[in-house]
């Protein structure tokens, strides 16, 4: 699904804080999207597990990456607020994450976000998120 | 207060992951914790605002250093989960952000965090997060 | 402030469900609001606590009310979502609650409660919750 | 399964708040709960949907039953947080929620509750809540 696909690109493309961390668009449809992180040394916190702070932040992206394949063209997809719980340690050679929209509104979507961590072909679930997102109409700036 | 920080400072030197995007502890007594980043384009997101990743790092960190502040030498400091608000855009030259803790248990606390965006003197209240944490004891591990 | 407390009211004065509980104002101001709760046996859970939904529901429309006083004539102030933390057992006679609004906007507001619980005179924090808001202008229904 | 669903019902017996509600246990099985709740008048917030807190409560108290049938003899099982969406309108004859435990650990328990509105034979999801427990052994009390 190439325009579905492409909506969540642009929401990849343009953060360069997501690009930085290495955090990539995997695929997206029409209300989901999944994304992907090669773990390195720079993700992790003192104890040698995946900071919490790039689980969170894969998690909250990828929401808006589903979010933002059902916008309008040009409009914007912004977070509102998220919470999130850090289920097992991070652990592994990459994380995988696959967000969808549970309820699309008009201005507000509500998407839910799994992350899992992979390792030696296993995979487990380590965080789950729940993302309020905003929808600012192009028009309205 | 020199014990508390020196606390403090162990949770923030050892994670690569918080080193890496430019949080770095500013103070820190008992139960709170204040940490500065200065922006730089890497926090970016594709609007052009200081990424939600960037404050919630910053925000979960310093509920971290601060329930590290009542924590016994060796125990462990691990994020169970979080919940944050985005109030405002993030615009300025620094994030500042300032966590105390509401409630100490023998396993559990809550913290909750504060992150201002200063921009040409002034500050703006641009996120707030409660944060709960699993005391792990060095005996236990 | 008459006007504020009367808007604060309107919300208080139709919640069947709020009322049946027990749930009554007790003062409001611009942007904010207090109410209060006399405990009684129906109140508990299993263990002679006070049920975390009565905690929360008093934390929730709260907050709501202390959105309402911000709202012009005839919108209505829905919860989109909360998130709340129970600190420590809520023991006594009553529970005491305090919301103020942290971020006003167009369509969404964001407010926290605080919840106390009084025994002999002393006051404690038993529980904090952060409420995100919308606002439906009557226009729009 | 006769014994897991013995343990829910210790749980949902003994709180008279949620019993005052009318809500009660329908089924339960090794990590997971059942309840439903007939929609009467008393359960309305101003506006003639369910109120916020009313599906708050059925959530947290099904999540705590899903938990409980994981405890064992005599353990207490409290909600340490929780944070619910409300994604549409409860409107209809009653309400269902599932809960189900997503992290087993040692002293916390992670759940998520979904809660749906019936109407007609039709069933929407109206709320979905993430939710932390705690296990407390009765040794320890």
């Amino acid at each position: 699904m190439p325009e579905f696909r492409e909506k969540a690109e642009t929401i990849f493309s343009r953060s360069t804080f997501v690009g930085d961390l290495g955090i990539r668009l995997r695929d997206a449809g029409p209300g989901w999207c999944e994304s992907v992180l090669e773990i390195a040394p720079k993700h992790m916190q003192q104890d040698g597990y995946v900071h919490a702070g790039a689980q969170a932040t894969i998690a909250d992206h990828t929401a808006g990456g589903a979010a933002g394949t059902l916008a309008a063209e040009g409009d914007l997809v912004l977070t509102v607020e998220y919470k999130i719980n850090f289920l097992r340690p991070a652990l592994g050679e990459r994380l995988l994450c696959r967000a969808s929209v549970l309820r699309q509104g008009k201005t507000l979507h509500v998407a839910e976000s799994e992350v899992y961590a992979e390792r030696d072909g296993n995979r487990k679930l380590v965080a789950k998120a729940m993302v309020t997102l905003a929808i600012v109409p192009a028009a309205s700036r």
